[in-house]
């Protein structure tokens, strides 16, 4: 199911949480922490590898203290 | 990972794509065709039941011809 238009989806989503993230002035490894998910998992959203749950989304915006809606925002 | 407040969120976005397939005037069949799931995906999705992908989210969004953002604006 995942299609070239997902892929761009993904990727888009990865450099979003990469500019909030860094924004933030957090580190991935800070970001890790406070969402409770793997250092390696945050590098492979980044990155646009991995296609993350909506529970992954949700832990994410939630360290980074922000809506869900933020992170589709461009 | 997903704790309670990540049931909550899942349960939300499952509240708000029944609401605008069912605005939309599609059943669930129908959605499932035009964004490529199976059919039970959507029913468990609608109920909260699972926690849908990214990329999932997309092709739901695409089939509704809405933006992802417009599946977490209550």
């Amino acid at each position: 199911m995942i299609n070239i238009k997902n892929d761009k989806v993904i990727k888009a989503f990865g450099r979003r949480l990469r500019d909030l993230r860094i924004s933030n002035g957090l580190s991935q490894e800070q970001l890790a922490n406070m969402a409770e998910i793997p250092l390696s998992q945050v590098g492979r959203i980044e990155r646009g590898e991995v296609n993350p749950t909506l529970s992954t989304i949700s832990v994410l915006a939630t360290a980074l203290n922000i809506q869900i809606i933020d992170l589709f925002l461009i």
